[in-house]
């Protein structure tokens, strides 16, 4: 996919909600590259100083729904991407301004409801508000991780069966809206991703890790129906070495649907640890087609 | 159901394969009272002398299956109860004897399995071996965890909905084989148990748990088609207290199908520190009846 391929923006200036890590400087470069301009709203203690302070930014807390959206007014974008993780906040954190209350009830129980529930919600009002929403995705084509084996090392039979149990727990879990992940050895689910996140699910993995057999292999996926343009799971290099660090020997990742931190560095880090990375789904590997026959 | 009610008895000794904790004691205590006789082989490392001396018994290791098979044959024990927790050996600790790298052999791929796919297969190779086994819950029916409300603190609207939501994701984890277990609160699922046990589980929900809501929900069941003569739930008031120190106001089990190993020490701990005790499944409470039209 070339960059700005299905992409369609309203206005000239693109609006940035940015998190923490490295993405949202990375999606303001891709905007800039398409000739439109840019604005990051960095959300307070979130957001990384030296990521967005290149760009027109401001910072502001994630409640201030009413200052974020006039802010975003004022500077002529109609066009936003929500891009780089937030803690979900605690609800005596959130300090709601006058509109971020009245959005907080229009999103109402799924405030309460796992990521997925709340971030679509958000999504939602953002819409309602008279803004298009894109996923980042879309501007960083080049970091989306493709299908099949990445790098030097490749799966072999067993490590497959181990990611096909991890795609039929992953599409359990995310049914229920649970989380994106889990970890298989040999067949045995070491541990399942709910609230905790990614790293903390790959420390417990590699503590019940279970000797004198391969390593286990992380699955992540998107949960069915997930909104592309909010969550997307991502991989850096930490995330490799972390995996590496419990005793993994692969990564499987769903093709078209992971951002990649730093492509290059990700599949260097991964030869250089004997670890495989392979974009699953989509058809990809044929594995998924060929079991259900798709 | 009286003791005894549904029990056929094949010999006049039964055996008792003991892990960890109390139960192997009352199961023996039941036998006796029932008039038979018992021989306990306690797991080397799991079985806990105070409980199992009282018996005849002899300590064997976990891998030694030809050691126990003759052990208990030279008893004249033919009926059999496995009881008690044990860990999943590694297999560099396992060392099984002749007999039982051959009975490893027949159990096959289902070693590597989940614990119900291990549990499920030993206690075949055991049937085969020409031994009848026995529930313990069919020895300890006083012990069983019957449906609804147990002790003083009824759960409410919201905690219903929680326990609801958590049987529809334990009866998804359970049909993959990777645990009977997971944390609910208001609707957000805090934490799913896989390999690493109900304890960690407890405390990784603690941590999860989110601020200025009511208190989560531990629901535990069996897996759909989880044999009940292995690994059934058990509660105790170590349980109870445990889920009052990470901040849950209840605990929904498995009527029918959860041993607790003090029921009024359990209920009484409860009581006190406020926490609802509850019986589902098996049609108890209406709840799964009422959704499903089963």
């Amino acid at each position: 996919m070339l960059v700005g391929d299905s992409l369609r923006l309203v206005g000239n200036c693109v609006g940035i909600l940015a998190g923490g890590g490295p993405l949202p400087g990375q999606v303001a470069r891709a905007v800039e590259a398409l000739g439109h301009s840019v604005f990051i709203v960095g959300f307070q203690d979130f957001a990384e100083p030296h990521v967005i302070e290149p760009w027109p930014h401001r910072y502001i807390r994630l409640a201030a729904a009413g200052e974020i959206l006039s802010c975003l007014r004022a500077e002529g974008c109609r066009d936003l991407v929500l891009i780089g993780p937030v803690r979900r906040p605690s609800f005596s954190d959130l300090r709601p301004d006058a509109v971020g209350a009245r959005i907080m009830a229009r999103i109402g129980r799924a405030l309460f409801s796992g990521d997925d529930g709340l971030l679509a919600a958000i999504v939602r009002v953002l819409g309602e508000e008279g803004f298009a929403i894109h996923g980042a995705h879309e501007f960083l084509s080049g970091s989306v991780g493709r299908s099949g084996v990445l790098g030097r090392v490749q799966p072999d039979v067993g490590a497959l069966a181990d990611i096909r149990r991890g795609q039929d727990v992953v599409e359990a879990i995310g049914r229920l809206d649970i989380g994106q992940g889990c970890v298989v050895q040999d067949g045995l689910v070491l541990a399942v991703e709910a609230m905790e996140g990614t790293d903390r699910m790959l420390l417990r993995a590699g503590e019940c890790r279970q000797p004198g057999r391969p390593g286990g292999v992380l699955v992540k996926m998107l949960k069915p129906g997930q909104d592309r343009r909010a969550d997307l799971p991502t991989i850096g290099p930490d995330t490799v070495w972390r995996a590496v660090e419990v005793g993994l020997r692969g990564i499987a990742f769903e093709a078209g649907a992971t951002l990649m931190t730093d492509p290059a560095a990700c599949i260097a880090a991964a030869d250089e640890a004997g670890l495989f990375l392979i974009g699953i789904g989509d058809g990809a590997v044929g594995m998924r087609a060929a079991r259900t026959g798709e």
